[in-house]
């Protein structure tokens, strides 16, 4: 790798929607889910964003991010009612028309029919999809997300949310995964910040970070995490960050 | 209150700073505190934002949020190692000068001369205090927060970040408080959904959220939550919700 071209990387925002967050009303579950199933599958996530369900906070936030990562997901407001707004300001933040989706509306109709349930004026709302985007299933309750643009749009409900993903997961363009080592510092963050920011300073091609935990037999610990995406490299500063630890452990003699 | 000025409205941002968030390492366990904290006390969080320990990206986000809301809070990356760069990053969004902090030295040198912990330089790193800034205390490790002008910059580990929202929370300026009430609809939102619309039209005075959530007993079910600051219109919105609701559930015979 190192004489070939630059790996790629891909890159993501997220934007979550909805005023249930922001009101503490409602505990956010997908910020972390996401953020590590497109670790894990070579997307870096590079920003966040939760906004209230209100027209201008989700057209600016999605249009600063959706110009700056190579994909972003929203999640939040896709239902039936009138506060769930996010179709509709996805299609003004792109400047696309919107209008009930004849693809969308099928499967409604399919699903409604066999549980006996009426394809009423709401529920008519989430077949609201813009002028060309793609369908994105919902395996869970039929009611889909779509793609338009760079733009994935979910629900917010975390089991439906995780279904869509799972759906166009295999459609995402995928990097050089960023790979990450952790080794347990046995001692606490302060003993070690020195050292440990001279091993960083010698490995700048890797990123060292350091994670303070509560060990339950020797108390205050540290994790230090060493996240690159090339082998060696990241193999090379572990080896280092090992090093300088027993140093530092023998000087404290712990 | 009809008569009065306009109740008072105190608003905030919260910048949630760090790596481990981003690659899901961690999982953020401060938004939901906060928001629901800060909801309590009569302040509305109108915005979050995640991003890396990165300078330019904390100094982009950091100089959006504070020029829109009353007060942003920033969690994560005041600790002592070398990714811990919130301080300096703050005090460059700011355009304020920084310096290891008298008063915080004390406050550490107190602490570790009682544990036998030595005050060595990545410790000191803990002490960087822009100048003018007021100390926000951690009852839990002593290494304290601050607040500069309208930013208060507090820990990353829950216990101690919630320490610091204890200490900082006195003195914050606060408005009247947003209440909520909440009404079990008992059907799903999609048989709601158009008759809610019509509700939400007829109180704009209130705003109402439609949150589904699976009952044990019924299964699929719909929370409808009316939120404002007046108690009277939450009251009028809210016996507007449970008439319509009983005509919905007279016509779906549930």
């Amino acid at each position: 790798m190192k004489d070939g071209p630059t790996p790629q990387i891909v890159t993501a925002g997220l934007l979550v929607i909805g005023d249930e967050i922001l009101s503490g009303r409602t505990k956010d579950r997908n910020i972390g889910y996401i953020a590590e199933y497109l670790t894990t599958i070579g997307i870096d996530l590079r920003e966040v964003r939760v906004v209230a369900d209100d027209e201008d906070a989700i057209v600016e936030a999605l249009n600063a991010l959706r110009t700056r990562y190579t994909y972003v997901f929203t999640t939040g407001g896709i239902g039936p009612t009138h506060d769930d707004i996010t179709a509709d300001s996805v299609a003004k933040a792109l400047g696309i028309a919107i209008d009930y989706d004849p693809r969308a509306v099928a499967l409604l109709k399919e699903r409604y029919a066999a549980m006996g349930t009426e394809l009423n004026e709401a529920r008519m709302r989430m077949t609201r999809v813009p002028k060309g985007a793609e369908l994105v299933p919902n395996s869970v309750s039929a009611a889909p997300g779509f793609w338009i643009d760079n733009v994935i749009v979910m629900a917010g409900v975390p089991t439906i949310m995780q279904a869509m993903l799972d759906a166009a997961a295999p459609k995402l363009k995928t990097g050089i995964k960023m790979l990450s080592e952790t080794v347990r510092a046995d001692c606490r963050e302060g003993d070690v910040g020195t050292e440990l920011g001279e091993v960083a300073k010698a490995h700048p091609d890797v990123m060292i970070g350091s994670y303070p935990f509560v060990d339950d037999v020797r108390g205050p610990n540290t994790n230090i995490v060493v996240r690159g995406r090339d082998p060696a490299r990241i193999a090379a500063a572990k080896a280092a960050v090992e090093d300088m630890l027993g140093k530092v452990r023998a000087r404290l003699a712990v």
